[in-house]
């Protein structure tokens, strides 16, 4: 199957079930906003080795803000919901409470499962914190420097979808890299859905196991270029450059949608080809067909 | 003491000893190198909750960086060498070699104390990496799915200074935002010198304990507007808004030049009050008297 | 009327009628599509002294863009049809046509006034440029050393607001200009309008005439808050800073949501007032009274 | 001669010589910097049908500019002094005196030749500007809304050299835009020198001269890669796309270490070719042959 000149292999990305939690994030104007979620957004490319992944699903209006100020949301996955509950909060408390103006709110308040946020931070005012209950919702007021962080109590957490993705595939460096941003820019376009690499992008692809004892994961052999010859190679005969676009997202459909729009974003003149990456359909319940998607 | 309206405090800041590493990183174009930065300098407000503090020191020109392409120094402070040597190596497996195009260096070459990075990643090519030595220094290619990483063997470590602090006093919380930003951004403009913090602002002052079991620390009800009338307040009687920029550098000197920096560019209309935050002079080594550095 | 702590005053904002087009930019990325819209929306505060008033209405993802790249949908405001066809194709060969990557489109397609783009454009293609039809709609595809620009025959025309404003006055100069990038990235959020001072925001206000002969226009003193006692004051008493936000937009209903939207944001501890500007009620025949406006 | 991968063509770029001035602008923060710095260097690529070719020479810290608050310094390149005289008034009035916060200095203090800026734009204040003088220095204080605007009487004015330049050569587009970035970001590293097109780089080069009556410039049909083979074409065989990056600068040696700068970050994997652009030497008193600056 081709997109413009570009061939899409017939496979399919294999997704995991994780869960998920929307935090909205205001503040008092564009420059504090942009601190407080470059803050809290690193380190968070993949829940392998970090405490989770994070991105910005959207930017808030004024008029769309629980508060009337600029305004984002983010997405956090994590493993479990105990993985959630405990990364979340201190995030929070090291990236959003420090930061000056922001305040934080649920995104998910119809959610029956939920996880602590104020209901945990509040015991930093030692004391001298204040709940406040508005309609069904309680928030807290916690005592700092520039007057009071208001957290809301608790956040929902559902069930997402993560690990949908997509491998481009280069001739040279130079127009992977465009391909790449490009993809991202439409992703990030996209309700419902994250790409959590940096700048969206993920280079160094993984596999399971090491030749070295004690390392769980190692260099994804097949897709480096630079092995072809050595190695059993996945990728295309004149592929010189390989990047992956990571995405999670609320539901299968939103994961699928943003797949399409990176694959639409991403091929053209010099992408000799578009995979996708997957352990063999047994790990993740979500599979993703190229073609299918496209079609 | 007065710096034009604004008082500046008869007190001093309390800074510590800390290690530190300075990277060199580089990348393909500006927006790869931001979403290298932005991965890596999150979460990194405070060595109180977070692996290290970190954030940039300054930017280099495709003529000044070790490879001809556009780079940035980042500053890392931590408790220990030890620390250090944890904390780097993860981060820069999960936001720098997973990010496009970008490579690492050792800013600081002619330290005694070194610290193992890529001699710890290249373990992720399996096998397959490549050392190369290039007069005395030690590179590591490790494949990835756009080629080769290419990391330094080694980091050095040197004995930096953590915690130089101002703290400005306002009667309006943006009157204080306004002053904040302007200090953050003549501290982002100073050399050898990081503000760690989001945006470069801190406004949850921590105290040491809490009356709650367990917690190690609680808001710094003394720097608490409105807290005022209840607990005993360090803030001059107008401010009802204070922000603390918190700064770490490489020297003693590069420190109280950056805290002058801040408070020439925070003073002015609207900001009642420049203190700094002390533990009474017995925790840290450093003491940075306010009168002293502005005579 | 109160907004919170701000007072609103009993009067109006008088706003022209104006004719406008809307142009869609496209470009490869979000790099270059920004160099496109700095070029081309610079120097266009107002129509009294520039071609014609321009700004970002709004961002337009890939899936929304005419060629499935990312976007930006620009305002252009001028006093008559005749000044927009000067003005646009000149910013469009500029501005447009130089920058890497860029396409161009109306955004105004089923409007019956017309002024012809690359129609003009075209002959600098030195004859060989081609026309392509596609449904109703003409386009120009113009050899360029990148391959070809392709630039949209005709834009439509319609009438539109002009002049629509607030202006907001404090005691103090950062909590106005606070205020004003609060207001200034409220309008910005809002559908079908701009607002074309720098970073949306006017500090230098106008009146007509001037004790210079020659001169048709000079500052408008009862809004200098340095001038109060010298000159009949339209400021608060307590006003020592004041900005105005100026809105230009398709509709009056446009202009005045967003109006509210500004006041909203705007509005706050220390801002002491908001009114708005008018020439008395006869020259421009829209009059958005701010109270009706709140209520 | 070859630079890595990419073709060196033994040929010259041809620059005029030009007169520019140099304008300090201060702001109150980097928002408002970065709003006056858009709306004063928009429109602004090509003296050929703009009134000045502008761009950022460099970034100044709040310890390196006049007034102590963060800065910027901008070059202003114009045909001639008289042009230079109309352009930079009307721009200064339309796009910093109505930006909050700025204030304008002269960053050619010690020039013998002089034009209005403040002599000029004073009269705005209708009578209530005011004079000052610092030492030998005179600036006007004019009253605006946000309090004074401060602007410097006169500009100092120098001769400089404009149009140095370099096109690069790919294959194909995505492996140009991203060379065309790097020489882009290159550029702006150096000092004394400006790319005063969008993003740094121009895609509509031009020849005198028309097939049409009453246009004094067209496409330069010998630089479009979709014209090969219909005229004479001055492309290596190989390309599809080509780019130019144009720099003015304040001597020639400026223009020169820049010229060098971007070809170093341009050349690489799929640039096939750099060569220049000149009018067979007899028009502009400066060539800057590239092998010699190379060399």
């Amino acid at each position: 199957m081709q997109l413009g000149p570009t061939l899409i292999d017939d496979t399919f990305a294999e997704a995991f079930g994780m869960r998920y939690c929307r935090l909205i994030v205001t503040a008092a104007d564009g420059y504090w906003l942009d601190a407080a979620v470059r803050e809290f957004s690193g380190y968070s490319a993949s829940v392998i080795a970090c405490d989770a992944e994070i991105g910005i699903e959207r930017r808030l209006s004024p008029a769309e803000s629980p508060d009337g100020r600029v305004g984002v949301s983010l997405l956090v996955f994590g493993f479990s919901t105990d993985a959630l509950a405990k990364a979340i909060p201190n995030r929070t408390g090291q990236c959003l409470m420090t930061c000056p103006s922001t305040a934080v709110f649920n995104g998910l308040p119809h959610s029956e499962t939920k996880i602590p946020l104020g209901k945990h931070l509040r015991y930093f005012g030692d004391g001298y914190q204040k709940g406040k209950l508005i309609s069904t919702r309680r928030y807290w007021r916690i005592p700092v420097m520039d007057g009071e962080f208001i957290v809301e109590d608790v956040l929902g957490v559902e069930r997402g979808v993560a690990g949908g993705n997509i491998i481009l595939q280069a001739r040279e460096q130079s127009v992977a890299l465009a391909a790449a941003r490009r993809a991202a820019e439409a992703v990030h376009a996209m309700p419902g859905v994250i790409a959590p690499f940096p700048g969206g992008v993920a280079r160094s692809g993984s596999k399971v196991g090491s030749r070295y004892k004690g390392l769980k994961a190692s260099t994804a052999d097949a897709y480096c270029p630079t092995l072809r010859g050595r190695v059993l190679c996945n990728l295309h005969p004149e592929t010189n450059c390989a990047y992956e676009i990571v995405i999670d997202g609320e539901t299968e459909s939103a994961v699928g949608q943003a797949m399409v729009a990176a694959m639409q974003a991403a091929a053209g003149e010099g992408i000799v080809a578009i995979t996708a990456g997957n352990y063999g359909g047994k790990l993740g319940k979500f599979h993703f067909h190229l073609h299918k998607l496209l079609s």
